[in-house]
């Protein structure tokens, strides 16, 4: 039986932004930073009121089929509630189509909320964190940024196929403590870069070296992202996605190169264009200037904990 | 300037088991097994004096050719003393061609004996263990068992490629240590494997997914073996080097299987065909009586300490 959620109803919830394809951890190793995006949801008598602000409020179409309603309308259908009419504000700070997870931070705040709100009414309704991974990844096709965002800290994330390669999946994160020393500072470019493309330069086949370079080295990265940054240069290290999209982000390869050169650990976040390094001290002043000046914002960020709501 | 070891100068060195290509963790990820093979170097006024106890005492070339021997030839050279002549005696319990990193730990023994004598003379001329691994890992030209048998516990180990591929390498390896919860069981068959032969089997090519795939599962094994054991399943699965060789490792491949169905990780212990089941708590008695009962040896091993000389 599906409880209807009385109006007037109100959750919010605040997600954090997330790097997926960290280094050598293509389609499994995410982090999350902390640049948020709100969602308040509260439960009205009829239709549906959405309001966007900040990040995306020009750009992202409205309506149903927008993705944090889709996200709210799963969390409710997942919690077994009903809601009569929804009025959805989205605060959001993450810029879109640049790498740093926005649309895995949408559906991770739209559930979530949706969640808290099921909460609200019973307990027994909230979903656990590894129902919400589940749900969000389902929305996303691949775990790494909405594990991220729903775990926080670091993830590794994988998932398990059920049959032919078309089958259902199920998808599972587990969070890595990121060591207190490890700093993140974006370079977030203008220009935008869509998953679709970046994904399509990718080969089907690989050579075997370079499989076995990629394990070793997302080996390794959990190991320097827990335990000891001072590997971090080596464990960033990647043959299966960068090499194959640098061409295709040219302005993106420069700087994960100009940083590597000057001695600190960069990769691409997620499929471009954003630049994630990674640290034990904050980049030189010039590094970060001379960036500014090609219009390159650029921003230290911590590691975020995971979704909260309230 | 060289320095000549004093005749009747002794050191023994008392070396661990390894299994390498631990899951997905192909070339890279490594563990240290309680097995142990014993190497006593003694300076002699001149020549050669080598004898083997134990497993392989039939079957290794004798003279300057043993692994042994080179091992600490290199280890003297190394440390830049000499030696007049050396009396060596080998006890071995780890057997030969089976997947236990037999060779490695021959190599590793003899480095670490040679590198205890230079130290009596002058704890200057002592080799780090990152020298150790350098050296040990030159010999075996890949640094996942050398490695593990240096540094004890689970590591991950990677190369670096100074240029092309035929040039120089250099080795490096970072110990994990192991959850205390996590049991090695090793299943010992009869036969002999070839890791030249089982090589030859790996493709140059593999699907990106594959590949992809091995990176994700490789970042959860560092995971599941230093602080979720319960992931140890899922964190075995691999796709690089297990199903190429399995036609090739018929009772191993069957025994892989076996033990995953009954729900505990199993994986080839390097290329076979021992194989190695990770799990928390003891393995089945009937698993293990049906293992035995087709002649294959079954140890439950701790997860050793590496090398240690006295």
């Amino acid at each position: 039986m599906t409880a209807t959620l009385p109006t007037g109803l109100s959750a919010r919830a605040r997600v954090p932004a997330s790097s997926a394809n960290l280094g050598p951890g293509f389609d499994c190793l995410g982090m999350a930073l902390g640049l948020y995006d709100e969602i308040v949801v509260t439960v009205a008598a009829s239709g549906l009121d959405i309001r966007v602000e900040g990040e995306g409020a020009d750009d992202v179409p409205w309506g149903p089929s927008h993705l944090v309603v889709r996200a709210i309308e799963r969390g409710l259908e997942s919690a077994g509630v009903w809601a009569d009419g929804l009025s959805v504000v989205c605060r959001n700070s993450i810029p879109h189509s640049r790498g740093l997870g926005s649309s895995a931070s949408a559906v991770v705040g739209g559930l979530a909320a949706a969640n808290a709100l099921a909460a609200k009414v019973s307990a027994d309704l909230e979903l656990s964190t590894a129902q919400m991974v589940q749900l969000a990844s389902e929305f996303e096709g691949h775990p790494d940024n909405a594990s991220a965002s729903v775990l926080g800290g670091a993830v590794v994330s994988w998932s398990q196929e059920a049959g032919p390669p078309e089958g259902p999946r199920t998808f599972a994160a587990t969070r890595l403590e990121v060591h207190p020393d490890v700093r993140a500072t974006v370079f977030i470019p203008r220009e935008r870069s869509s998953t679709v493309h970046t994904r399509g330069l990718l080969p089907e086949l690989v050579p075997h070296r370079d499989a076995a370079f990629n394990a070793g080295r997302t080996g390794l990265a959990v190991v320097a992202l827990t335990s000891h940054p001072e590997l971090l240069m080596a464990a960033t290290e990647d043959r299966l996605h960068q090499p194959y999209r640098a061409s295709a982000l040219p302005l993106t390869t420069r700087w994960v190169r100009s940083i590597r050169s000057r001695g600190y650990a960069a990769t691409v976040s997620g499929a471009g264009p954003t630049v994630l390094a990674l640290s034990t001290e904050p980049l030189p002043h010039d590094l970060i200037e001379s960036a500014r000046d090609e219009g390159i914002t650029v921003l230290e960020l911590d590691v975020a904990e995971g979704v909260v709501v309230d």
